[in-house]
């Protein structure tokens, strides 16, 4: 198994290459029944591109149209593999001759070599970021699932290029601004902002980092397996399986380090199941009934989510592949310097976003299959 | 598959809970012809013991002796299952008895039966971090299997009770220096700033998170599998499947998303196979030859090995179980006082130094299997 | 995975060598709330021994006690891994040392040293025939489980050293007397020609093949997974995952590949679910109300179970330790000369019988719960 | 996982219905390096059509074409996913409009109605035969790379319509004589007796069973793994996983049962792995060096692989969809009276032989590469 396959019931298998003929993905255990269309699916594609402007953090046009080859008849699903292409299209493949011998710093183009012995060197080839289309793919059908059960899945950017953005904490806060700026912000009062240094960053060939939190809302209690698959710990493999993100934290995460556990620990104040109990959700901006005082856990305690909002928030390195020249070695071992032109993203966070929600969807998704052999 | 199952060809299932007879493991997998004793076993779990000494974070006397039923034959692994148990001892059940019908807050019990439907509350039955005795059994098995390819894992403090820890960039800091204290931190003079802390705390009912960073050497490059299995997702959910865990992250991490490309990427000197590249190693303090300028990647580059030292660090959130008084509900949704009683540890992150290399092991331990099929 | 390893979501790794300290299982994945004994284990165990008497086809006299170290908590499981161990007694290692040096015709002493280059001479290691027990164990948990849905799964040796014994479809069969026999055969009158014969055989020196026939009643129509996880592809696995098991048919089997399709499929007369059907089944000698007219499918149809009695044959070789003078090599390549000596079955199917019902019944409760995830 | 998935390391997700758009594969963990043309899956699709000719089993016009959509590139594997697509053609779905409301006796309908509450109707959809188009492209590349290793897959049809052709140990035998006709015999004298059955049964609309035989020789000692996943097992759940077949037996098989162990066990005369022990090939009809005196175990000891030749057989049902006047019910539960009409073959047999082979490309494929993992 070569990595890349994931889940266990609500299974999905990824495929393609930056530049080969297509990208795509295969469900196998999507349950009968579901109404999917194609429009699904190409919605979801279109949230991972990089949302239009002049400020807008890429600028590869890429058409991403969905094509079902199966698993859907009449409309539903089959219960039978749901297989997803997209035809790479607007390849400039020529951009990349040069890479075909030399290592670009930050990227995976010699780990990979070292561990295929060979790699496809046109865009990064498998390890590009446009494999995340299959993911997307696979991501808007488990989406599609979620919704039927009640739950939903949003994110913003909450930090890039060095600016944070305050959460839904504070008033201002719209999760519907961020499909309207190509940063992904929930903000409207930060956009010239972050506009701004990105195109200052842009300017001076170079990048940026930022970090994307994702919230789930509507889940019930009781998802995620025992010990290793803990709802956090699939969801933790999930986020770092992105490319370039190097961290990610559930609820009060890395701030809980410090903390004592009588301002960390939150209370209870009702049976979680309890027909009183609602869900707060940051989203809202209500509390409504809720089974917790608080929600440092960010939404699992022992790894078996509690009902309430499962918050997380993943870290993303500056983009590799920057104007800037930069020492590297070539497939000799010479020394090298390398200014990597192309069409670029400045800042991963905003695309990272939609591929996030797609992840979290497919773990979600399979953890919500496996509860139901939980009981006799 | 209940989630107690953990890797693909060097694959572990867990099992126990905390005041049931024995806990355990089996490793399907391991390869044929490991020199392997029981006091290899052993060790480990000592590791994994609270240290001893007036400022020790727990106070819990446990002896455990592993106890291997299968697999090693005159001495060394056959190929076949490695099954190890841990009978359980100094068991003071009755400690748990108000626990049967209120939930603790911080703690799995009420999303475990939310779960199940059931629950066994002595001492969080399976949600225990008793539970980690299997692992680190497996893990140790791991470890054995990774020193013969040369491959070193530690660990130390680096954060705890709000106290940071500087790790192996400044003088002073000595690795050994982990194994003579309680607190495994790797700095002799901050024993007594942080014994006083944990103290001040233990003395008002609190507790205290904290972090724990890990250093692998002597990876060779080219492990970790595409996509999903990037060696840096597939540690990241072990360490997430750590009961408290709430955050981790690699290399150059969540400060990653506020720097610029040109400040984050690793710029390369050397081919990563070349005869001439060593590793550099930040616990041997010297910069010997290395094929990357710097690791602000933390070891992999597009989820595969870079073979320079892969470091990350994990958060762990306070101890939930603590003395002050804690308002939760009871099993019929009443609301009940708590503060609970019996023998815990003030800080969690000592001990759960041992746990995460011994699920680094076994993450690696597989990847390194999985490796030899990468190739015709 | 080195192949100990069943099932997806009852999923069970089993453990132990024939002469080492223990052998065993643990199941991860059995829903929470089964009711479950210890004797429920025991008893499993005593019909996988052989049956008492003079005729009894083997002589090693094996107590088993099973011990059960997790996952049940005051009567029922708590849907966390369970474990069971059988301890290793009334071993007589001295009388293999002979095969440490010599492999044994028919076994798998040097497959197994040319895979691992190693392995436990005494007694086969984990290729013996006491392996089993803990596929017993882990079976005997399965039972219950489908003994709970109305799931009934029963067996019967039906040839025997050649002599073939007619089944359910003639007068005189009755399947309790399976357990009074040490044949497990279903006919009283046939026991004394079966007995003579094996007891020729054993002073002969020689052994013998039979063939078990598995039936399955109670089993709702829908179970199995489609293409690869048909429910009698996994049996099939399931029978041939046994020692010496060398065939399996289902249904009319070999014979349907001389019939015309007008012969041989089965017509239906009612739909599956309807209230007035029910379910043949070849043992209550009683045909009831049926959807389909005859059974030559043997109870699937496109690898998912029609409701109707699941029915297979599996075809053992004889034992290959008999005491004439067999022709091998030793360890250096030198030709020898073997006569097995030490307790051995005459005929490995009245056992495995008791086997391959356990395995059934691992195969069948995985496939109930994955059933459960057929359907939005 | 809804039963689409196969394989561990070398492993493959197929998907398709008979009218939907496509058909395909994607292979995850094929090795990199392997030098694979569209041609090689292109060849392996035709072996599974129909034979062209007047007496030829079936009459449907398929040109199945394969593209690659992902996995190669400069003519080698990449170490990435595989993709392979075969549109689907020459659909007349307008055939199937009259089973949208019956069952087929013999066939899946129900089952798979009663499992997913929904069916595709138009040719069966995935439990059509025209499902292991998939698979057999799968299997393709599973032979490219088994061929690089010298083991070579071949198969016969040794029984059709009553009808046994004797194998390779009497004269006559040509095993490239099954690519000139059309029932894949190897005995041209028996193409004519074979013809006039098939002929005679296709006039009276009836059709017909079969065996058929798969010889692997070049096939190293020590592949399969112990217990669950012997090498027999794995290609036993193979075989049955392909729709119609009903039984498997290797080597002496079912007739095992019947013999005496001094009659069944083959005696060793060389060590597995010595330099002058060649393998015995029933295909090239010569004795060179072997291990083994005679093959009755079929290839494998304890489930793992002798270095001799795997023989193995699979029955086949006859095909279920016949032109005679069948009872049946409606999806209302009204009785109806069914004569299938459409491009049926009459037996199924001569196309699965490339589907076996392709079944057990796969298993071995997987097995070489579990093989890499078992010593240290």
């Amino acid at each position: 198994m070569g990595g890349n396959s994931f889940g266990t019931l609500f299974r999905v298998m990824t495929f393609g290459e930056s530049h080969g003929p297509a990208l795509g993905c295969v469900i196998d255990g999507c349950p009968a029944g579901l109404l999917l269309e194609t429009e699904d699916i190409a919605a979801e594609l279109r949230r991972r591109r990089p949302l239009g402007g002049e400020g807008a953090s890429t600028a590869r046009n890429e058409e991403d149209e969905p094509e079902i080859l199966s698993g859907i008849f009449e409309g539903r699903s089959l219960g039978t593999p749901i297989a997803i292409i997209i035809r790479n299209r607007d390849q400039r493949s020529g951009d990349y001759d040069e890479l075909r011998e030399v290592y670009r710093p930050g990227h995976a183009d010699w780990t990979w070599e070292a561990k295929f012995g060979r790699r496809d060197h046109r865009g990064g080839g498998r390890s590009s970021g446009r494999e995340t289309a299959g993911r997307v793919a696979a991501g808007a059908v488990a989406k599609v699932f979620l919704k039927a059960s009640n739950t939903g899945i949003r994110s913003w950017v909450s930090s890039i290029a060095g600016i944070d953005i305050p959460g839904p904490e504070k008033p201002g806060f719209d999760i519907e601004e961020t499909e309207k700026n190509p940063f992904r912000v929930a903000r409207s009062d930060y956009v010239k902002e972050v506009r701004e240094k990105i195109e200052s960053l842009r300017a001076s060939g170079d990048s940026a980092g930022g970090i994307v939190t994702v919230s789930v809302t509507g889940l019930p209690p009781g998802l995620g397996e025992p010990v290793f698959d803990k709802v956090s710990a699939r969801l933790a493999q999930a986020a770092l399986s992105l490319g370039g993100c190097k961290g990610v934290e559930f609820g009060s995460g890395f701030a809980a380090a410090s903390l004592t556990g009588s301002q960390n620990n939150d209370t209870i104040r009702a049976r979680p199941l309890d027909a009183e109990a609602g869900f707060k959700n940051s989203l809202e901006q209500k509390t409504t009934f809720s089974a917790f005082d608080t929600n440092n856990a960010g939404g699992s305690l022992g790894g078996i989510s509690t009902g309430e909002e499962i918050l997380f928030r993943a870290a993303f390195k500056p983009v590799a592949s920057i104007g800037k020249i930069r020492k590297t070695v070539d497939t000799s071992g010479r020394p090298r310097e390398l200014s990597v032109k192309g069409r670029h993203d400045i800042c991963i966070a905003p695309r990272a976003a939609a591929v996030l929600e797609a992840m979290t969807a497919l773990v979600l998704a399979d953890l919500i299959l496996l509860r139901r052999a939980d009981r006799v």
